[in-house]
C-alpha cells in the first residue's frame, strides 16, 4: 500500500477499498474483487451457513487508545467465538467500518495489517462489506460466515439432565484484564497486569475445539456476556436447571493472585463468573460424550473444565464448594467493575 | 410490545431483543427466535447467496432528526437496492445497531416498526444480528441476504461494445431530495420539494426488475454514489467506455422544473447525473435484450431509459445531445450540494 500518510489528507474511500481491503480479499472468488454490489457464496449442499454478526464501539467494546491492528483482530476474534463455540468451521466475513476523522492512512493500515495477520491465523477471507465516515467514535461491524454439516450447528438448547458443564480455558481474564487496561491498581505485579489486558484486549477463539464439539456435545455459547449469564442462556434455552460449582472455576495464575489478595474469595469467584469478555465456548454433554470432550481438548492442548451439571428444573444454583450463592438477587447479567 | 415509555429509563438490551426485534424474526427458523449465538441459513443446491452489506450513520447518510421508522426502512432498501441490481430475489437480513443514550423505548420501538413494514412489503425474515450502545450518533449497518441461480449473480463485468445503456426510475431526485429535506430553497411548490425530500428518506428498490435483469442484463450496478459513477464502475470492470447522452436522462417532473428554472440546463442535468442516492439500477444489454428488457420493465410499470452505448474504449464520455461535456476535469465522485 502506497498512500499519503499526512494525516490532514482525507482518505479517498474509494483508494482506500482498493489499496486497503482488496488485498484482503485476493484469495476469495465470492468477493470478485471487491468491485461489485455484492458477494455471490455458492451453496455447499449438505452444509448449512453459519452466519453470526458483532458490532464493537470505541470507548464501549475495547479502549479509544487500543491500537488498531488490536481493534481489528478483536473485531474478528469475537466473531470467531461465536462460530466456535457453533462447532462452525470460519470462512470468511463482511466488514463495515464507519471510521472517525482522526483515522487516516496510518491508522487505517494497521487496522488492515490486524485483519490481514488473523486472516491467516484462522484461514479467513473478505467477502465484502461498506466504509463510511462518522462524527462519532470508530464503530465496527463483522458478518462472519462458517460452515457445519446440514442441520449439525451445536444449538443451545440440546442441554439434557445429567450431563455435565464443561468450559474452556480461564475464566474472569477479561474483565480483570479492562480493569487492568485502564490502569487500575489490581494489588498484581506488571507481567500479570500486562497478560491480563493482552487478554482483554485479544480474545483467543476456542475453534480448534468446533469438531469435537460437533460430535460430543449437547449445547454450547460462547462467553462474552459473562459465564453465568452465558450459561443460563443454554439452561432457558433447554428448558433445564444447571448446577454450578465456582470451586472449580479454572482460573489463570493472575486470577488466582486476584482472588488470593481479595478478602472473600467466594465473592471473588462470583465476579470473576459474571464479568465477561471471556471468548471461552461452556458446553454440555452427557457424561460419556464429556470425557471424550475433554480428552479431545487434552489433545489439542485446550484446558476445558468440568464445572457442574445440568438439572431437570430450578434456574441456574451456584455454589462454591459447599457454599450456595444467592446469584438472583445480585443478579448476574452486568458485572461490575474489580478493584 | 410493552414497555416502560419513559425516556429516563435505560433500555435493557435482553428486553429490547425479546420484545422488540423476536417478532421480526418469527417466520424464521434460520434464527432460532434470535436465542442463540449465530443462525443457520441452509445451503440451496443450485443457487447462490448473494450477499451485500451497508452501514449509514446519523448526520452522514440521513438526517438526525428523520424519524426512526424512515431511517429502519431505509437501511434495509438501501440494501435490497444492491441485490436488485445484481437479479437476486432477498430473503433476510443480520442487522447491527448501536443505539445512542436518547434512543429509548419510543424511538427502538417506532425503529422495529419500519422493519416490520418493510420486512412484510419485501419478504424478508430478519435473521439475527447484534445491538450496543454508542456514544455516538445512531449507526446501523445491515448485511442483506438473497439467491441467484448458481452462477447468475448479474456483474459489473459482462458489459460489451454495442450494449445497450439503460437506467430505472427517474435521476437526481435523492440529491435534490436531501437538499429539500434540510429546508433548502430549490425553488419548487411545496408538494414538489416534499416529494423529493420523501425520495431522499425512502429509496424504492427495484427487485421487481431481478428476474428480467438475471435474464436479459449483461451488467448492472446499483445508481447510489450517482449516476454515471457508478455507470463508470461498469465500465471500468467491464473494461469497455460507455457513451453517456444526458438529454435522455430520465427526470422527475419535480428534477424537470428545478432544471427549468436554472440558467444552464446542461450543467444541472449533469449535477443530477453525479449527485447519488438515487438507489436506481443502471445495466447494459444486448440491442434485443435491451428491447426485451424494456418490454419487461413496461409490462411492470417500471420507467426504463436508453441513456446510452457501450463502446470500446476511451472511459466514460457524457454528451447532452450534441453537446460534449468534459467529466474528467470535473471529476463525478462527489457531487456538491444543489443550489
Amino acid at each position: 500500500m502506497s498512500a499519503p500518510d499526512d494525516p490532514q489528507v482525507p482518505v479517498d474511500e474509494f483508494d482506500w477499498i482498493a489499496k486497503g481491503l482488496r488485498p484482503l480479499a485476493a484469495d476469495a472468488p465470492e468477493a470478485f474483487g471487491l468491485t461489485d454490489d455484492a458477494a455471490a457464496i455458492p451453496s455447499r449442499p449438505g452444509f448449512d451457513l453459519i452466519v453470526t454478526k458483532d458490532a464493537i464501539v470505541a470507548g464501549v467494546h475495547f479502549l479509544e487508545g487500543d491500537p488498531p491492528a488490536m481493534v481489528a483482530r478483536k473485531l474478528l476474534r469475537v466473531n470467531l467465538s461465536d462460530l466456535a463455540a457453533k462447532g462452525a468451521t470460519p470462512d470468511g466475513y463482511f466488514l463495515a467500518v464507519a471510521w472517525p476523522a482522526g483515522f487516516g492512512w496510518p491508522e487505517r493500515r494497521a487496522f488492515a495489517a490486524g485483519l490481514a495477520a488473523d486472516q491467516a491465523e484462522f484461514g479467513l477471507r473478505l467477502f465484502g462489506g461498506d466504509t463510511v465516515a462518522t462524527p462519532g467514535p470508530l464503530t465496527a461491524s463483522v458478518t462472519m460466515l462458517g460452515w457445519t454439516p446440514a442441520g449439525r450447528m451445536v444449538r443451545r438448547s440440546g442441554a439434557r439432565p445429567g450431563d455435565h458443564l464443561l468450559v474452556t480455558g480461564t475464566i474472569g481474564d477479561g474483565w480483570l484484564g479492562l480493569a487492568a487496561a485502564r490502569g487500575a491498581d489490581l494489588g498484581l505485579d506488571p507481567g500479570q497486569a500486562a497478560w491480563l489486558a493482552d487478554r482483554y484486549r485479544l480474545p483467543r477463539p476456542r475453534g480448534v475445539l468446533a469438531e469435537a464439539l460437533r460430535a460430543q456435545a449437547s449445547a454450547a455459547a460462547d462467553v462474552s456476556d459473562g459465564l453465568i449469564a452465558d450459561a443460563a442462556n443454554i439452561a432457558r434455552a433447554s428448558d433445564v436447571g444447571l448446577a454450578i460449582d465456582l470451586a472449580r472455576l479454572p482460573l489463570s495464575d493472575a486470577a488466582f493472585a486476584w482472588c488470593a489478595r481479595r478478602p472473600d474469595v467466594v465473592q471473588s469467584r462470583l465476579a470473576l463468573a459474571t464479568g465477561g469478555d471471556d471468548y471461552e465456548v461452556v458446553c454440555t454433554a452427557q457424561p460419556g460424550a464429556a470425557a471424550r470432550l475433554m480428552a479431545a481438548a487434552t489433545a489439542l492442548g485446550l484446558p476445558l473444565t468440568d464445572i457442574g451439571e445440568v438439572v431437570p428444573s430450578g434456574g441456574v444454583k451456584v455454589r462454591c464448594g459447599p457454599r450456595v450463592l444467592d446469584v438472583t438477587r445480585t443478579g448476574y447479567r452486568h458485572g461490575a467493575s474489580p478493584h
